[in-house]
C-alpha cells in the first residue's frame, strides 16, 4: 500500500505525522512525502524542517494521498501545480484524504464538490466557498474523500483508515503500538467543550493573522 | 521559552512532533531540534526525514529539553556523547523529559536515579535496570522529571507542561488550537484496555525485532 503525504512550506508538522505514524504500519505500507521540490521545508512555527523526498511528478499514483494543513495552504488554493497533481492522482487513490485546512486543497482541486468534508474548526465553513459541505465532525468519510478536522484529528482519521484497510485487529494493534489512549489534562478540545472565552480567544488570535486569511472565490 | 528536543537516527517522528506541536505553541517558544551532527535524520520506519539544526555543542541551555523515544534509543544507551550532553544541560533545565523510550535514555544519563518514571508500556519494566521505577501512568512528574508513556502520549505530557508553565488557560487554547478531541475508533490504547490477544501480538512483535532489543546493565 503506497501512500503519498503532501509537504509545503509552512505545513503543520502534526497534521503530517499523526497519519503518517499510524498509517506507515500497516502491513506493506509504504510511506513517501512528496513536494513540489526535493529537499527541506519549514514547518509553520518555523522550527522544524521535513525532508521532501520526491517530486511530485516523481509520484503519478497512490493508494492513499493525504493532503496536511497549515498556514501553508493558503498560498496553494491557487497553485495549479499542486493543484493539477491532485486532479492528475485522484482517480487512481483508493482514499484521497486531508487533515485540518488540507481539505481547502482538496476542495479548491475541484475534489469535494458537492462532498461532506472537515477541516479546522476555525476554518470549516469556507469549505463551502469552494463548493464543499461543511460538517462539524472529527472525521468524515464521504465515498473514497476522507477530512479529519484540525491537527491531531489526523491521527483518528488515519485509525479509521487503518481498520476499512487492515480490519479491526490491525487498527487496534496499531493503535496500541502508538499507546494511543488520550488523556488530556482538559476537556477543552472543540468548540463545543472549551469555554467561550477561550474558543473567542483562539478564533480571534487565527482570524487577525494575515498568514493564515483565506481567499476564497466568489460565488 | 527555550525548548531543546533531541533528534537522531530512528527516532520515532510522532514522539518529537507531538510534544513539539504544542509546546511550540507556548508565549515565547523557541524550539531547538538537536543532534550529534546538523542535516537530516531518518525516523524509524525509514520514510521521513526530519532536519537537525543545531549540534548538542551548540545547546548548552534550555528550559526544556525533551528526549523522544523510538529503535534508535538503544544505540544511545550506551553513547557517552549524548548522555554527557543530557548530564551537562540537565542542571540548568527547569523541565528535563521524554517520551516512549527516551525515558531510558534519561535514565542511561543517571538522571532518573530513584525517580518515578514511565516509557512505552512494552520496554517500560527496564525503567528498573537503569535505577528507576517504573510506573503504569501516562504521564508521570517527578521533580522536575516528566516523563511520557509510549509514542502518542508526549502530546498529553506536553499539554501537562504547558499548563504548569503558562495556566490553564493558555495550555486550554492550545489544545483546542490543535483541536485535540481525541475519538479513536477503538478503546485499545493502553494493553489493560486492548484485548488480551492483541496485547500478546503487538509485545512479541516488539521482542522479537532486533532493532529493539535493550542492553540493560547487569545489576
Amino acid at each position: 500500500m503506497k501512500i503519498a503525504i503532501l509537504l509545503y512550506e509552512d505545513v503543520t508538522a502534526l497534521d503530517a505525522v499523526g497519519p503518517y505514524e499510524v498509517l506507515s504500519r500497516l502491513p506493506g505500507a509504504e510511506v513517501v512525502f512528496a513536494g513540489r521540490e526535493k529537499g527541506t521545508v519549514r514547518t509553520d512555527t518555523g522550527a522544524l524542517g521535513l525532508a521532501v523526498d520526491a517530486t511530485l511528478a516523481e509520484v503519478g499514483e497512490a493508494d492513499i494521498v493525504l493532503v496536511p494543513g497549515g498556514a501553508g495552504t493558503r498560498p496553494l488554493l491557487g497553485d495549479e501545480e499542486v493543484l493539477d497533481w491532485l486532479r492528475a492522482i485522484d482517480p487512481v487513490t483508493k482514499w484521497t484524504t486531508s487533515v485540518c485546512t488540507g481539505s481547502l486543497i482538496l476542495a479548491a482541486a475541484g475534489l469535494l464538490e458537492g462532498r461532506r468534508a472537515t477541516s479546522h474548526w476555525i476554518w470549516r465553513e469556507y469549505l463551502s466557498a469552494f463548493g464543499a459541505e461543511p460538517v462539524a465532525e472529527r472525521v468524515v468519510v464521504d465515498g473514497k474523500y476522507v477530512s479529519a478536522a484540525g491537527v491531531s484529528s489526523g491521527i483518528d482519521m488515519a485509525l479509521e483508515l487503518a481498520r476499512r484497510e487492515a480490519g479491526d485487529e490491525i487498527a487496534q494493534a496499531i493503535q496500541l503500538g502508538i499507546e494511543y489512549d488520550p488523556e488530556p489534562p482538559f476537556d477543552a478540545g472543540s468548540p463545543e467543550k472549551a469555554d467561550a472565552a477561550i474558543v473567542e480567544l483562539v478564533r480571534e488570535r487565527a482570524q487577525s493573522d494575515p498568514a493564515l486569511q483565506i481567499e476564497a472565490p466568489t460565488p
